[in-house]
Formats: C-alpha cells, sequence, structure tokens
C-alpha cells in the first residue's frame, strides 16, 4: 500500500468550482484559496438557512489507543460510500492543528483511500482560520495587559488574569511563563501561559456561534480576569470586541474541500474534545445539512467525551440532532481493552475480544440512552480474522440489537464502506429520533456533572474538591447555573485512570478545577491535569519535513 | 475629502485575472485569494528570469516626523502616473504588519486616492504570509526548547538561546519574560522575549532570499544558540530546515493586488528598516523588474536608514541597482526639521524651511554618492504656499542639481503625480547608473559601520563600547567580516538623538550591541536601544474597529 501523501498526490482532483457544483453552489458565492479550496459567501449561507435539513450523522468511537481508531477516515469513508450508492452527501470535518503535525500525531486529513485534499494545505495553513482565532486571542491578550498598563480603569487584578495567550504549536516551555519582566516600560509583571490554539476559548465560540452576531455576543461574554473586588472583567468591558470580530470576519466563512472520491466536504474549526466540545463549527454542520441529504461528521476522543459534548452542548446549544449514531470500532482495541498488550495485538484472542467488548457496549448503550439508531463499524485491519468479527457481530446483536459492519475504506476508499453506508441508511429511516439530553438546563452545575459520570462515565459519584466546589458555587451564584457542562478527563478511559481499560464502574470522578467559559457557554469541570499545550517529541516529525524541487511538501502524515 | 476605507469602498476593483493580463500574467499561474489577490505560481516565476530587467525607481525620504511623510502612497501615485502618461509599470511594495493596524500607526496600504486594494484584507491576515513567517520563526523556538529537554545533545547553553519568539501583534508584556516554569516537564526555564514578527530574521531572510533553495540556505545558516563552549548552534544543526521551509513554501510566492486606478502591485514581506533593511522581498522585486518596463519601490523610514539598506544590502546581495531615486519630502517636515513646533507647522515660515532645506539636502548627496539620479517629491499639502515651494525647488536646483516637484497624488491620484512620473522618466534616460556602494566587503566590520556613520549620517566618529567591541571581534574571528552590517538607529535624526532635527554633523554614533543575523547575511550594530516588540498605545485604535452587518470591516486606517 503507498502512503497516504502519495495515494493524495497520484489522485487527480476536480477543481473546487466543479465540486460545488456537485452540490448546487453557484461559483459566484465561492471565495477561492487557491484551485482546489474556496470558502463559501456569508450571505449565501444566511439564505440557505431558510431550507429544511438533511440527515445528520454521528460518527464518533469506542475509548481510543493512542492512534486512534479511524474515526475521522470513517466519516470520510462513509461520506463516499452514501455518495457512491445515490445519496446527495456532504461531510462536515474539523480542521487539522498545526502543531501536532510537527510533533507525533501528524495531520488530521483521514489516511489511506479515504483522505481530504489537498491534504498538505488543509494540514499546514489551510486558509488560515487558525491563524486568525490565535490573532484574536493574542489581541485580546494584549489590550487585557495594555488596559493594567495605562492606568487599570477598570481595577483587574493582574494576580486574576486568566486569559493567558495561545500559538498553533506544540511548544511545552510556554505552559507556565511570566510576563511582563524588564521594568516599567513593559508593565506590571505577572505569571501567565500559552496553551495551543486549539485549546483557545475562540475555538470554541468560533465553532458554536450560530451566525456572526451571535459570535461577537460570545465574544463580548468572554471573563478575562476579576477586579481586585472579585468581579469579572469581559472582552466587552475591554471594547475588544469589534477588533476581534474583524479578525474572526473571513474565519468564519467554511472551507470546501473535497475527498479523494470527490464529495464535497466542509472543514472548519476544531476545538479540543476535553476542555472544549469537540467538533467542527455549527455553521458548517447547518451549511451541509441545507445542501445535502446526507451530512456525516465526527466528534472528538471516544463517545463519552466527543459525542457526549456534542450532544449535551452543541446539539443543546442549537437545536441540531443527529439522526443516526455511528461508532467505530477496531478489533485490535477491543482486545486491548480486554486486557492484549500491545505487542500483541496481531492474535487471534476471542476471549479477549469478549472481555473487551464492554468498552463498546457502554459507548453504544450511551448512544441509545440519548435516544440514537446506532450502528457499530469495525475499522478494518489486515490482522483481523472472521472468527473474531463474528463474536463482535453477535454480541452487538445479541446485546445491543445493534449491527456491526466491517469496512475497509481505508485500503478500499468508498467501495469498502458500501454496506456501512445501506445500514446507516437503514437505521435512520426505521426510527426517527427525539433526542434525550443526560441533563435538564435547570439542574445545578454540581448536579449535571454528577449526571454524567453516573450515566455516562459508569461511575459511583463524583468527588468535588473544596476550591471546585467553592467555584461551583460562587458560578451558581453569579447566575451562571444554567449551562451545560464540559467535563475534561482522560480519552483513553471511562474512568480518570487512563491505564483502567474496559468498562469500570462503581468509580470515583474527582473535579479537581472549574473554569467557566462564558463565551462558550459551558462550565468546564476538570478531573485532572489536562494538557492544553502540548509538547514535541524526542524525535518530533519536523525532522523528517522537508519540501521537494517543485514545491511539493514530503514528511507530513 | 473622504476617510480612506470610503474613497478605496467607493471605487470598483478589476478581478485579479484582468489585473494580471494587463500586465500578461496568463491566469493559469495565478492562485486566487478571493477575487482580488493571487499568489504568482512559482515555476512562472522561474522562467521568468531569464527576460531583461525593467527599470527600477526606489523611493525613498527625508527623516520623517511621527506621521511619516508619505512614501508608500508617494510609490503608488508615481506607479498609477507612470501607467497614466503610457509606461508599462508595476509597483513592489511592503505588507503590512497586523499588530500596528491595532495601535497607533495603522494599516500601511497608502492613502487618499493612492492606495492599494483591497485595503482591509491586505492590512489584515491578507495571504497568511506573516503568519508562516511567525509559526516558521515559533516552529525554531520550540525545536530548539524542545532539544534541551530531551538531553540537549548539541550542548546548548540555555544562557545563551538567543533565538526567542514572534507574534504579529503589539503586546509589550511580552518584551522579557520567562520561559518553562512549572517543574521538569516543562523543560528548563530561561528568560526569552517575543519580538513583533517583522523584527524576526526570519522576515529578512525571506524577504533577501532569491528563490527557494537560497532561502533554505539562509535558514540553515540562523544562529539560534551558544554551546556551553561558545560555539554556534544553528537551524540547520537541529534539523529545522525542511519543516521551516514547508510553512514557507506558499508564502515565499508574491502577491498580486492591484492600485485603485488598476496598476498591478506585488505586496510582498516587510522587515523592520532597524535591525532589519527594511524593504519588500527580492523576489517581488525581481518578478516585477521583469514584468514591467518600469517598477516602483520603497525602502523604509528616511532614506539613512531604509535606503542606504536597500543599497548597501539588498542591491550588494542580489546585483539589482535603482535607476534613479525619489527622495519624498513635505515642506511642513522641512519646516520642522528648521525647528518649528508642531503646532505652528500650517503657517509659512520661509527662514525655518532654508534652515530645514539641510535635511533633504544631506539625504539628496547621500543618494547622489550612491551614484543614483534623484528627483525631489514634494508631497503636497493644504497649507503648502507657492513661495515656500519656490523656496525649495531653487534650493534643489542651485545647491543639488535636482527638480523637485509638487505632487497631489493623495487628493488627486495618479493624475496628481504626471508631472513627478515625467521628471523621474527623463532622470532616467539622462543617466546611465554605475552603482557606488558605501563600503566593501573585504573591510572590517568596524569600518564598515564607520563608513556608514560618517559618509551617510554626517558623524565625525563611531564610539564602539567595549562588549560590542569583543563581539565584532569574535564575529571577525569567526569568518563573518566579510558580510555588510545594518545598523539599527532612530529614524528621527542622522544622529542618534531623535531631537537633533536638520542635518547634524561632528555627532559620535555609539555602537551598543552587535548582533549577528547570519541567515538573513548581515550584521546589526544597534546605536540604542532598539524596540523590536511595539505596545498599544493608551486608546489602540483596536477599541474603534468594527464589522457591519454586510460583513465589512469598519475603523482600519
Amino acid at each position: 500500500m503507498p502512503t497516504d501523501i502519495e495515494i493524495a498526490r497520484s489522485t487527480p482532483l476536480k477543481t473546487i468550482t466543479d465540486i460545488a457544483a456537485s452540490i448546487d453552489i453557484p461559483s459566484d458565492v465561492l471565495n477561492p484559496y487557491g484551485r482546489y479550496i474556496a470558502k463559501l459567501d456569508r450571505s449565501f449561507i444566511a439564505q440557505l438557512m431558510d431550507r429544511p435539513r438533511g440527515k445528520l450523522i454521528l460518527v464518533t468511537a469506542i475509548s481510543p489507543t493512542a492512534a486512534g481508531e479511524g474515526k475521522t477516515t470513517t466519516v470520510i469513508g462513509l461520506g463516499d460510500a452514501l455518495k457512491r450508492v445515490g445519496c446527495k452527501t456532504m461531510l462536515a470535518l474539523r480542521e487539522p492543528s498545526l502543531g501536532p503535525c510537527f510533533g507525533q500525531k501528524g495531520g488530521a486529513t483521514g489516511g489511506g483511500r479515504s483522505q481530504v485534499a489537498p491534504m498538505d494545505a488543509i494540514n499546514l495553513h489551510f486558509t488560515g482560520d487558525f491563524h486568525a482565532i490565535s490573532a484574536a486571542h493574542n489581541l485580546l491578550a494584549a489590550m487585557v495587559d495594555n488596559h493594567v498598563y495605562w492606568g487599570n480603569e477598570l481595577n483587574i487584578d493582574t494576580r486574576r488574569i486568566n486569559w493567558g495567550r495561545v500559538v498553533d504549536m506544540n511548544d511545552r516551555a510556554l505552559r507556565d511563563i511570566v510576563v511582563g519582566l524588564g521594568g516599567p516600560s513593559n508593565g506590571y509583571s505577572h505569571s501567565s501561559r500559552y496553551d495551543i490554539t486549539v485549546a483557545s476559548e475562540i475555538m470554541a465560540i468560533f465553532c458554536l456561534a450560530k451566525d456572526f452576531d451571535d459570535l461577537q455576543e460570545r465574544l463580548a461574554r468572554i471573563v478575562v480576569a476579576e477586579t481586585t473586588d472579585r468581579q469579572p472583567v469581559t472582552a466587552g468591558d475591554l471594547k475588544a470586541v469589534g477588533a476581534m470580530a474583524a479578525l474572526l470576519a473571513d474565519a468564519m466563512q467554511p472551507n470546501l474541500v473535497q475527498t479523494l472520491e470527490g464529495t464535497p466536504a466542509l472543514v472548519h474549526g476544531g476545538p479540543f474534545a476535553n476542555i472544549a466540545h469537540g467538533c467542527n463549527s455549527v455553521i458548517a454542520t447547518e451549511t451541509a445539512l441545507r445542501l445535502a441529504d446526507y451530512v456525516v461528521t465526527e466528534a472528538g476522543f471516544g463517545a463519552d467525551l466527543g459525542a457526549e459534548k456534542f450532544l449535551d452542548i452543541k446539539c443543546r446549544q442549537t437545536g441540531l440532532s443527529p439522526d443516526a449514531c455511528v461508532v467505530v470500532a477496531t478489533l485490535r482495541a477491543l482486545k486491548m481493552h480486554g486486557g492484549v498488550a500491545k505487542a500483541d495485538l496481531a492474535h487471534e484472542d476471542i476471549e479477549a475480544l469478549k472481555r473487551g467488548f464492554a468498552n463498546l457496549e457502554r459507548h453504544v448503550k450511551n448512544m441509545q440512552s440519548f435516544g440514537l439508531p446506532v450502528v457499530v463499524a469495525l475499522n478494518h485491519f489486515v490482522t483481523d480474522t472472521e472468527a473474531e468479527f463474528a463474536v463482535v457481530r453477535d454480541l452487538c446483536r445479541d446485546r445491543l440489537g445493534v449491527e456491526a459492519i466491517f469496512s475497509s475504506h481505508w485500503s478500499d476508499g468508498g467501495a469498502g464502506a458500501e454496506k456501512l453506508a445501506r445500514q446507516v441508511i437503514e437505521a435512520i429511516a426505521s426510527s426517527a429520533v427525539n433526542l434525550k439530553l443526560t441533563y435538564s438546563d435547570d439542574q445545578p452545575l454540581t448536579e449535571k456533572i454528577r449526571s454524567v459520570a453516573q450515566k455516562i462515565y459508569g461511575a459511583a459519584d463524583i468527588a468535588v474538591e473544596a476550591s471546585a466546589a467553592a467555584t461551583l458555587a460562587k458560578l451558581e451564584k453569579e447566575g451562571w447555573g444554567n449551562l451545560p457542562v464540559c467535563i475534561a478527563k482522560t480519552q483513553y478511559s471511562f474512568s480518570t485512570d487512563k491505564n483502567l481499560m474496559g468498562a469500570p464502574s462503581g468509580h470515583i470522578i474527582p473535579i479537581r478545577e472549574i473554569r467557566l467559559s462564558a463565551g462558550a457557554g459551558f462550565v468546564v469541570a476538570l478531573c485532572g491535569d489536562i494538557m492544553t499545550m502540548p509538547g514535541l517529541p524526542r524525535k518530533p516529525a519536523a525532522e523528517a519535513i522537508s519540501v521537494t524541487r517543485d514545491g511539493l511538501v514530503d514528511g507530513l502524515f
């Protein structure tokens, strides 16, 4: 099998005008970025919103291994397959973050024969959306310090500036810094931090805003600091909103690209799925739903994190609802959840598979508890055996009443996911979804956190640390109690111990810290140290990246 | 007179395809960014280089006031005028920096009826070039700290990491920071700094590289730190070059836009004119020279800084040479150089004008000393009187043998600069330039600095501080003695005292610090504290910026 980039380069792309025409987007609403990428005009999108929505398919996954189980390739393969079987289809995907391309994780444009293209452009600067978000974030940071410097009329407590800075780069040395050193002309010294851009609250706002007005209202609500008498100071107070909006104006328009099989895809936004909600922009999802009959989208990490937030945050705020849910698993990962060591995953192990099935089972049941019809997609690996597949298929049918489908889109493209596509179409046709969220708006914040921990994570209870409890009480008092919660915990386990595989139960979820994301519109509950600025590995991918004499970028993966 | 943005919006633009066609650029070598901006394909540019060069007109200025004397508007107005009188004309300009748009200085797309467009896009993210430069710079910074973190094989002395980080934002709190706090997993703490992106050595490299190979060779030479035994550590040693080049690959292609009168302009790159050489990319200048018969370009600050570096650095490294030089002045600024207070500049004052003429005289003589024919452009203000103009015109003729032309391009567009255009055409036609640089490659670095100080600044001598002298000796010993020098001093005076107006002589230029820019290919001599990270003013322009309901950005200037 050739490498991802070899496959991508050997596949001729259609012009973006042709791709747009295939989904009835007129060429005069395209803002091209090169020949294969375009942003869609704002006025075109506004006028689409009167149309009825197509069907929305949410792709999520079991608790992943470090490599991930292939959600993005499944979205792409399933989309290509839906198109092959005659459906008017569109994808809505997250934009890759630049930093991880130079580290260990690599890019995020799919792989094998299930890719969106052009992969080098999308993985590197793309249309500059993340740079725009970084600039807006850092402008606000500069305006906070500048306000203090010029007399501090708002009475900001420099010990309580919680708005750090961001950069789309893996740079661990910036996690904990002191700024404003070097004397009076450089301002007041205080400790600060850099997060990676995808962890910016502006990224979450960008992805949750329904339109440009909503964006600006959310930006105005961002709390950047507290005054010396502990009152919140917002971006609105600092008069930063218009300038931030100007930086984000172009970025807010969704980016149209194509899969290697020519399926149109909107790739737009990409917040973290721990401290934020982890899915592409609402604007992209809503636009795709007005243009296509079937829209395939994804949520970050496993279903306990990404899908839960997709439903309890994004759907709650917007009224969106999936019509079906695809849970992606691999036989290898299920064996790992059954206790098999990484080195032994290539061997058939029916008993381990049966034990590890518990992880898939809980995720599927969780999705069913939201009222969603579920299809399990088993992302095919060469070492998978028919006997192993039969075990999972039968357990899915017997215990969950769902179908598990082998999908070979990675090696075969859309043709390898046609069976999955037909199963999804049938699941949608045979059930009308009435979405049931995990908690209601009027439950207290602590109760919301407990609901997720018990209903989704299978925990016995939560243990809220004193300082976190104090923050929760303060937020309730200040009127933020009606917001949904966004729980930041490890993606590798239903518990907060990343080594606890399968489907642990009876565990306690510690709640260590509470942060308000007033602009995004949720309260973040951190269960432990959550990394918001990755580091580079010992041998960064950057060392192997180069540019050919023809100007092509090599070494991206 | 309407505002800049009102003029810009009321002027219908041609599509970028039409602009390209007007200068014989085929549409299939355009990489569009929206409808009015395009990058030019690398292969098209490579193939142009066999063609002969057109005529190059360098626009520079007297020692400026804080507002600047209108170099950029003169480049644009002169270009439009050359086109009006029938010349095949193109402009080569610097890209605006994002940070100052939110501060005091505003954007950099000209003004009045002499603007490049679309002004909001160019002033904000444009095609992302500066974001790409920031990303390449910050990737290298992350790779330095990451190398130390993972065992420090190269033996980097963390006290001697001189590669900071950059952001395209005015943020004084980042001038002096400590990074790597918070414990072992965040690396080794050390002091660091942020510069604004235009001060990055990568910006200088970007603008001096002849082609992509040259870019990569220069990137490899960047010295980021010293080892514990004081040996240089380079970006090449860190294996960072390929990844940095990948980030810069698209950015290296020049950006085609248009003036409000439809003259094609390449707007590309924009380094500082103190610690770097202050002019647009070599690639843009060389490309324009192959496409047009007349190319108008600019150098930053006054002629002592920008033009001197354009000639002694950019022309030296590339073999380029201007065919004529336009020195921009205003009667107001000349009166200021003659000792008039800012509040009184609107009144006629012949005696002050005669005194202040000394500043213009020295700049013109300096340009003549390079062997360039000079035309003085007097940027017209409503308060200027005919009597004042006659004084300057006569002094220019009598003492310098050059013509001074009133130019009203700001209020009248190209029509207001036709007389200037004809004078420039005549100056070019009547003299063949044999460029004489200020110093030769083989002079010692100290002698080069002295040459510039004495010949260009009119100084009696330089006074090199002990630590600077030690660095100069070290650089000579390490083999960098053949590089040109880049002197960083205030732009407001020929001396290092910004309040010393006119044409001071007999002064001493203190040399306080020496920095090697090995990739850019020059040695920087700092005469004092040079600000490489601006701050925001008390009332930042950001507070007045907003986005209209139609998605237009208001408040940029």
